[in-house]
């Protein structure tokens, strides 16, 4: 696949200049950042970027401080080429692929710390991770300028994260949080899904359902916290032979605390669930419609 | 002093929609960010920006998170009416004066940490010191959206800094150094020169003749970074009886380091000394003229 329409653009300057320009003819920019390997979660957000906005910039930009490992991010995969072609058949009018000693020209010489909302889900095992996150997305944020930013809710943490970001810096953006993008059965879209052993796939559509049943409890009045979490522990220890759950937990949303031991408030039942080559995560907030069909689901971002 | 004519603004949204509506009619925005208790070093600021800009703004912060106690921070002066008189004959068309809570609207739950030029001159003695100067500018950069801001070279660690926090950020503002303004007699304004007794004032303008003493001795032919620190040390061993060095420290300008033993490109000769009741601080860069009189060097900012 090529993609000779898109714009590509590897200099911030000329990012900055570009976006300039589409800003004096009066347009809106809408952004996504991503680390490339576009699967349709990605293009989900892309598209709605698209109907928001009269000019759509993505960057596919591998953040190395976002990394524990060296060894990952140096293996993380790219594929340009296929980016390209995805994020133009999915209305990105610029694509941004700046080198990392652009975006980091003095390498690490002063980085963002990010104190609250870490110690929990995925931040609990990967210290640093969201440090990276926030480092990254205000040089990001700085070059493309963009009048709205679309993250999604499938890293539910990032998007917590990153609506703190964005208020405690007064950054000029709106942030969109975009629904999962989920399978026919229910499994939220990743590219780690291809890693899944035919056994494995055909057992993982019930982390969704664990959540949901989670959920359920909680739409038929539990308020315990614990309570909701041992609902989702049982079904998993009922449907799960092959996968080993990291953690299940219900925080308030988005600020990922525990407001007492009710609940009240939006909240996010969420869950990280080890395979043999891939860890998948999933997580539902309570606004969200229990009995919504996947397709509908599939649409709405 | 009343100041009826300058506009005061204390909401972050409503700065941002002010400078908004002035970059709408086409002015360029100059910003000066200060913590108040104006002397004739900001007032320098405040007329280069206005010289320079269709609309001049000035912030008076005083950011909790760059003092090391929280004594200081809460016996820091503030009088807000006599800093807006101030401001308003200099030239400036907006006061930003925001609550600590719009500031730090989720109290310290991100914040900047700067891993590089901070252990030198005044950093090593004030851990955490540039973290807060970093944090707060991010967020009144983003409030303010200024086209250039100033600093001044009093504070030469600050701009170092601030020149890499921009660079390292991507920040689409340009940053104006602006010389130190200085006594008739050479010693740099400051607000803690009226904390010196009579004896101190007249000791304290061998602070500058000392520096000076090593930029002529390093434009005659001295390239040893220590031995030019040992030429100043020793002018104040000479000169100073009543006040007691701090540190005095030759560095690449604005790296804060020193390339090998031999200097080489741009640099600074900084000081800071204790009196009694006031630390003291002055510095030279080795592109200052150093017959420029004490007049001329006034003027040029």
């Amino acid at each position: 696949m090529t993609a000779k329409g898109i714009k590509r653009i590897s200099s911030p300057a000329e990012m900055t200049r570009y976006v300039v320009e589409q800003k004096q003819e009066g347009k809106t920019v809408g952004y996504v950042p991503t680390m490339g390997s576009l699967h349709e979660g990605h293009l989900s957000l892309f598209k709605k970027a698209r109907e928001n906005s009269d000019c759509v910039i993505a960057s596919v930009f591998v953040n190395p401080t976002q990394f524990g490992e060296r060894d990952d991010y140096i293996n993380y995969p790219k594929n340009i080429e296929r980016d390209a072609g995805l994020a133009e058949s999915a209305g990105v009018d610029a694509l941004f692929i700046p080198e990392e000693s652009a975006i980091y020209p003095n390498g690490s010489d002063i980085t963002v710390k990010v104190h609250s909302k870490t110690d929990v889900l995925c931040g609990k095992s990967r210290p640093g991770h969201f440090d990276g996150v926030a480092t990254v997305l205000i040089k990001l944020f700085n070059i493309v300028k963009p009048d709205t930013a679309y993250f999604g809710m499938k890293d539910a943490q990032q998007v917590a994260i990153v609506t703190s970001l964005v208020r405690s810096f007064h950054f000029p953006v709106k942030l969109v949080a975009c629904p999962i993008v989920r399978e026919a059965d229910g499994l939220a879209k990743s590219s780690r899904n291809v890693r899944l052993s035919v056994e494995e796939r055909k057992e993982a559509p019930e982390l969704f359902k664990g959540l949901q049943a989670g959920l359920r409890g909680a739409k038929l009045g539990e308020t315990r916290f614990d309570q909701l979490i041992a609902t989702v522990k049982a079904y998993y220890a009922k449907h799960l032979t092959l996968g080993k759950i990291d953690y299940v937990d219900v925080l308030n949303y988005p600020d990922l605390r525990r407001s007492g031991t009710l609940l009240s408030g939006r909240f996010i039942i969420a869950c990280a669930v080890r395979y043999q080559n891939a860890r998948l995560i999933d997580n539902i907030t309570s606004d969200t419609e229990l009995f919504t069909t996947v397709s509908e689901a599939d649409e709405s971002c």
